[in-house]
């Protein structure tokens, strides 16, 4: 208990926050200029976000129905652009992922955290691109015009990145930098900077021509400090879904509603992404570890105070 | 599944999401305005608000400790505000209070909604009042500047509260209405207002000459569309604590940290309150009930379909 009041205590939390604050206030300017409309969270649902790797479950019974806590909105993302009026769309998305206690020391993960989770209609990954070098860019903004004191107190130098964002292809990186191409490539950059095509979970859009090419994309921190964003063109075609699912096994009874949906041929065409908003303030603030960004550290497999 | 497909695809929630937005950036703008910082909510937690009625447990283990889903975050509120360089802090919170399913038809529950969750430290009710005043005032001007189209397309006649709000005493309206009096004075009004004094949770302050009079407040919208936000002066004590916790029967075992540090003289002398933007939308849109301003529905006792 006295560790965790120390840590909410400590002097430089005052300055994280008021960087995120900031951050968070660009990033909503952001989506209302450009039309971008902001729905609630959800928190419990029957089906959520699969993931690609180990983790525990995380799931209530309530009135005889078991619901899962969202791992992420990505299959209620796409189900909310059913709505013809609605093309563009993003939540404020809090994750719970009960990692495995090993990923304790990687100083990149917490078992909840928060994605600016955002999705498109009817738009290609070009132009999730360039509307998400354009977020990026008015965060730097933001923080560099209303937080110089605060990185300065951090002993944080943070310079404008020089748009667009380099984009590379995955294997490019990998005949460079090898195996652990993300995180070589991240510790080399100046600025942030995207990777195109990897293999992933089921609703990443997989080229028909090409297989094993995928339209998705991470945009990756400079300076180390690795993942910022995640996402890609989905599935919308019930067979290639299902032949996703099978490829994966996935237990598809776990998505009985939605494989409903797109057995209608109902799943819109979309693109879009996550963006981690602890992730981003580590990297903005310039923290060894997450939980520094955070007044109630929530790390993988330690044991919570409050 | 298909009741769900329709309720999303319904032409109105375009214009109901467009409301939203514009309502959330004024509030995100007038906390930016006013500094007051944003942290990040909390999902699951050792100890979470024990809540003043009858609902169902909604916890999960992780590395062998318990943890409840948020039912609101009143107790990380008053932490978080140990920091000395932080006085002013806002959280969007999602709650989670698996509600009795006799609340279906009330139209205004949801088992899952999101809370702009706000507390301040060495302020009074006083000023809380006067902040939420301003804030509420920035709610309507910006959506009556930003969305006339969707407010006519909805059918809704909105016009600016005459400011300050007005202001009455719990005891005062018992007397005109009766039991039921924040509904009978909700139907009977045209401006939100401010009712003082409810008994409630351990947490909100109690008089100490004049016991039974309690410093804490809602905010109700008018028309009958009934609470908009409830909040109040806290106890920072560790005996009133104890005593109040003593007269609700509290299980004591189930704040044991909280205690732990009230006991420390710690706890921050703090003032605050939580709106609800699902009731706020529904009130702005003019929605008879509240799952119409969501595009997932989460009533109490319904079965999910996404």
């Amino acid at each position: 208990m006295q560790e965790a009041i120390s840590h909410i205590r400590s002097e430089k939390r005052k300055y994280i926050l008021r960087v995120q604050s900031a951050a968070l206030k660009s990033i909503h300017d952001y989506m209302y200029e450009n039309g971008v409309v902001q729905a609630m969270p959800i928190i419990l649902s029957p089906e959520t976000d699969p993931l690609n790797h180990p983790h525990f479950d995380a799931s209530v019974e309530y009135y005889g129905q078991k619901l899962h806590i969202t791992k992420s909105m990505i299959l209620h993302k796409q189900l909310s652009l059913l709505n013809d009026g609605v093309d563009k769309i993003y939540f404020m998305s809090p994750n719970v992922r009960l990692e495995d206690g090993k990923l304790r020391e990687s100083g990149r993960h917490l078992f909840e955290f928060t994605q600016v989770d955002i999705e498109f209609k009817e738009k290609t990954k070009e132009d999730f691109i360039k509307f998400t070098d354009g977020m990026i860019a008015e965060v730097y903004r933001r923080v560099l015009k209303d937080c110089p004191d605060d990185l300065a107190a951090l002993d944080r130098k943070l310079a404008a990145p020089k748009l667009p964002l380099k984009v590379y292809e995955s294997a490019d990186l990998q005949r460079q930098y090898g195996e652990h191409f993300e995180k070589v490539a991240s510790e080399a950059a100046k600025d942030p900077f995207w990777i195109l095509n990897y293999k992933r979970e089921f609703y990443d859009r997989e080229d028909k021509k090409t297989r094993g090419y995928y339209h998705n994309y991470d945009v990756v921190w400079p300076q180390g400090y690795g993942e910022a964003l995640s996402g890609g063109e989905r599935e919308w075609e019930h067979k290639e879904i299902l032949r996703k699912m099978n490829e994966r096994n996935t237990d598809m009874k776990a998505f009985e509603t939605y494989l409903g949906v797109s057995e209608q041929g109902l799943i819109p065409r979309t693109v879009g992404g996550g963006l981690g908003i602890e992730r981003m303030v580590r990297f903005l603030t310039g923290q060894k570890h997450i939980k520094d960004v955070t007044l109630f550290p929530r790390v993988p497999g330690e044991r919570i105070a409050f």
